[in-house]
């Protein structure tokens, strides 16, 4: 029997102690720990990493302080969008989802995908019709709104942020906005098996049905029992020119390095190509690393041994 | 000075010569000369990798037994939708479009993604209307209509093909459907800077808004000077999963394979996890590899030394 072990995040991105009350810190604490805990429930019941990571990711989509399912960002017309991806490192099958909206849990219809259709990947109009013909649980446009999310449109849309004609002076900014709640979770059950999921709301003032890494297998999301699940989080577009998450895994298969070094090695090829953000992996031994780049990322691990649950860089 | 070298593909699947006509093999083998033509043309006076991957594959979107641009095929809704993705292996930069319509070069978009916003992938009704500011050429559905399409999606939909409540069975006949057509290019210029650059007019009968490797950086389309630029063409889910662009400039980076080696390590791969197709690859060396597992692809190079054009395995 292997060991098991559950990560997650919530995020990566400009999160400092000066700009976070008490209360909020404890907020987010709460949901972290509360995620973990779904996750090891299935998990420590002899559940699979499939199964853990699907619930872990509805946990966390489900708490309104991370930017995905409610709580979700606001696109530029007003509207909650969302894409989640889902892999079973045990037989390499995938699924994603891109644009869904009103979905209560993005990440169960990413699983759909994957095990109901020949495809990876739907998008926008035609995903939500198979969320329609799954009969997925719905709820309506207030389920996801939070003040907090509109108050950062209404910020963006005055400021003029991601505006598609204005390119790389606005890089860093965008990055900053989008990046504060994408949530994911990888997990290796007792017979080794690896799965990543990841699931986000986008970008506040999102224009042009712009695609992020979350959507894309080998960019936020991958999972292999033989190397690595891995899922990322942070300036999307970065992490799909690096295939950031199969980069990892492609570092242990081909390179033969340990999980850390190949994490480590990844997260500097970001580092250096300007990306921010950071990523959970999890290996068949039940090794975790969570290695970001920018002041904070949202994160948390259980193993047989200790739960930790941390938000800022030391 | 660099040997300049480019190669291009227009789909792989069941091509066989029993099914096919002297005419019909002339009308392909001249589509392809043309496309090869048009990109060397750039690279000898000297233009950019870039610049003729893209003037290549707009050649080949023009030419309308491929699919992708005129020729494409139809959805189930008999409306033509096109995905496109172009990455500039210097700057490691990319741009994607997916389920563009009436875009007379989809791959010119996809460049715009690249070079006017900070995004990679734009899909659906945003790309659309991203197309629509750009002012890029838009055609008329008269354009894009092919009897032979329109006859495909009339059989499709009579077999009730692409049901995607019918997964694994349907595979094989969705992939000999599909494949037939996806269009690519890769080049090495004088200065040895690599570029890739994959487009296609999706699946016959395609629903839900389904999202292929074509759209997607990593799995149908790479480039990196220091690896090797990549354009895939087959079974679109089984790209995505292999991740199969990066997977080669991966087993060059980490495994020190050089792209001969490489190439077939991805093509085994491929294959043993069931799926079907190739791709072209180059190095900086202005080396070129257009391996494939199935019946034939529609294929060509052109160095300093040769111009090829082969469409069977043999």
């Amino acid at each position: 029997m292997k060991k098991i072990a559950l990560a997650i995040h919530g995020g990566a991105g400009t999160i400092l102690r000066a700009t976070m009350t008490s209360e909020l810190e404890r907020e987010y604490r709460s949901g972290l720990e509360n995620a973990l805990n779904v996750g090891w429930d299935v998990l420590s019941r002899g559940g699979s990493s499939l199964d853990a990571v699907e619930a872990t990711v509805c946990a966390l989509e489900e708490f309104p302080l991370f930017n995905a399912g409610r709580g979700s960002v606001f696109t530029h017309e007003g509207k909650n969008e969302m894409d989640a991806s889902i892999m079973d490192g045990k037989t390499n099958r995938a699924g994603a989802i891109a644009f869904v909206r009103n979905v209560k849990n993005p990440i169960r219809l990413a699983r759909l995908v994957m095990e109901k259709t020949p495809h990876i990947l739907l998008a926008a109009e035609g995903a939500n019709e198979f969320a329609k013909q799954m009969a997925v649980e719905f709820a309506p446009d207030e389920y996801f709104f939070t003040e907090h999310r509109w108050k950062q449109l209404q910020d963006a849309i005055a400021d003029g942020r991601v505006r598609l004609d204005h390119a790389d002076d606005r890089r860093s900014e965008i990055a900053n906005r989008k990046s504060l709640g994408t949530v994911g979770a990888v997990a290796c059950d007792q017979e080794g098996n690896l799965a990543a999921a990841t699931s986000t709301g986008g970008m506040t003032n999102k224009k042009f049905g712009r695609v992020g890494d979350t959507a894309l297998i080998g960019a936020g999301t991958f999972a292999e029992n033989e190397t690595c699940a891995v899922s990322c989080t942070g300036h999307g577009e970065y992490f799909i020119i690096g295939v950031t998450a199969y980069d990892v895994a492609a570092r242990i298969k081909y390179k033969g390095l340990d999980l850390e070094r190949a994490a480590n090695e990844t997260l500097e090829r970001l580092t250096e190509t300007g990306g921010d953000g950071g990523f959970i992996a999890v290996d068949a031994e039940g090794n975790i690393v969570m290695p970001f780049n920018c002041d904070g990322m949202y994160r948390g691990y259980r193993t047989e041994d200790a739960q930790v649950v941390k938000i800022y860089r030391d």
